[in-house]
């Protein structure tokens, strides 16, 4: 599989780096960032998977959010993949929030999507394999984030895969997928009419049926204008019952843009550092 | 004069907002970013003014140069203007480097530009009296910094008003306009062919005008693609023979991006902010 190197800015004494390849999940060129900190040694560095929300690129948290400067300081590299597959021959809906954009990290298995639309395998395998293939990185130590549908995402990931994901945290994530209109809209397009398919993309449901046996740390805006379709206390309530769990912040007058993530990326770098050094 | 409030995002603490208003020098409405720390007192903060290089709204470095950490922790404002007049009704070129988000900090004086383009007198008279006027800051404590045509515009005022600002720095400037394609392509069209005019612009001959009385800290990447236009040498063999004017760092590897600024932007909030807590 070939990667093409696209652009590449030193910071923070790494690299920035943001590479192109061709997806046979998604049948599609896809494009990636990936962060790699100073090699000061020929030992792998681990590895935090950054899912990003409605509408971005690979590029807006590797721009915005202000990851970079912190994961340096821990030795960790960032990767920032695309949210959906892209491009004129991929199926695409006037709605911002389904289609190109919009991939919500699943296998779709509708006819009109299921072609290009496998997120979740491009992540968890295809984009996983071609990383560990090409770069110094330590496949046994993977920690995963994500904002808003890249939270959902991250959540999904990290619950479905315990032994792949060592830590797991997320920033105003879609909690309650199933319940709200960001969530039951995108699976009866991309999934289907069948209801237990989508619990198995939703956080709130995927925490009852797998647990998880590490802290979670999950950052929300009491001001965020999307409290009714992200629902947090759908997820942040099993928090209240449950404290070994993690964390689960609420913010006073934060909101849901990169602002808020900005502010609160280094407490998850540190957390993400933490378990992952060891 | 009125101010229109377009956003407000909590970061930091502090309030990152957006405004637009009319402007009577540039005959038109402009926009520009606020970025107020916490406060807690009725103390008037310091306020820092970063101006954007070319192609550059209000909103780049606003979003990527990862500042409002910094500012937040010094309790300093921060405010980022736009980089020249905009609308239908203003005139511009088809070129990147001429015209709307090419103001260049400057008044031009040739009758295709000048009763738009006047961004010295925008920024140092119009936008000052406006934030003065309307924020709780300390006009006796400002500071000004930008990158690439930002970084000769902060120059050219710390030179020129050295009364007005206590602290001056730059990442990557146009360090010598009237010697370059970044300049004489500029000042030809904005002031005509009266080089005499085009030296009140040029940080390299300024500073042998006027001398600069406290130190400036100025980053440059050696990777920068654009050395040959922004011509830095001119401006860092000064300062090797004159120590007192401060630091000119060349940084290894780097290029002119804003992964290079957001890298070094807390060495400049930190000196800035030593020099405005005084």
């Amino acid at each position: 599989m070939g990667l093409t190197l696209l652009s590449d800015n030193k910071m923070f004494n790494g690299s920035q780096r943001v590479y192109s390849h061709y997806s046979e999940a998604c049948k599609c060129d896809m494009t990636f960032g990936l962060f790699l900190p100073e090699i000061s040694s020929l030992e792998k560095v681990p590895i935090l998977w950054f899912l990003s929300g409605l509408t971005c690129t690979h590029e807006n948290a590797m721009t915005k959010a202000g990851s970079q400067k912190w994961a340096s300081e821990k030795g960790i590299a960032l990767i920032f993949p695309d949210t959906s597959p892209r491009g004129d021959s991929v199926p695409n809906h006037e709605d911002f929030d389904l289609g190109q954009g919009a991939g919500f990290y699943l296998d779709a298995t509708t006819p009109g999507w299921s072609n290009h639309f496998n997120m979740e395998t491009y992540i968890k395998d295809e984009l996983s394999t071609l990383i560990f293939d090409n770069f110094n990185l330590d496949q046994l130590k993977q920690g995963i984030m994500g904002h808003s549908m890249g939270g959902l995402g991250a959540l999904n990931f990290g619950f479905k895969n315990q032994n792949r994901f060592q830590s797991v945290s997320a920033f105003s994530p879609i909690a309650n997928p199933t319940e709200s209109d960001w969530g039951q809209k995108q699976f009866l397009a991309y999934l289907g009419e069948d209801k237990a398919i989508w619990n198995d993309y939703d956080p709130s449901i995927l925490i009852d049926k797998y647990g998880f046996h590490k802290p979670i740390l999950i950052d929300q805006g009491e001001k965020d204008s999307f409290l009714k379709l992200l629902m947090p206390s759908s997820l942040s309530n099993k928090f209240e019952h449950n404290k070994t769990l993690g964390q689960f912040r609420y913010h006073s007058g934060y909101d849901h843009s990169y602002f808020f993530v900005a502010t609160f990326i280094k407490d998850h770098i540190e957390y993400h550092a933490k378990i992952l050094s060891n």
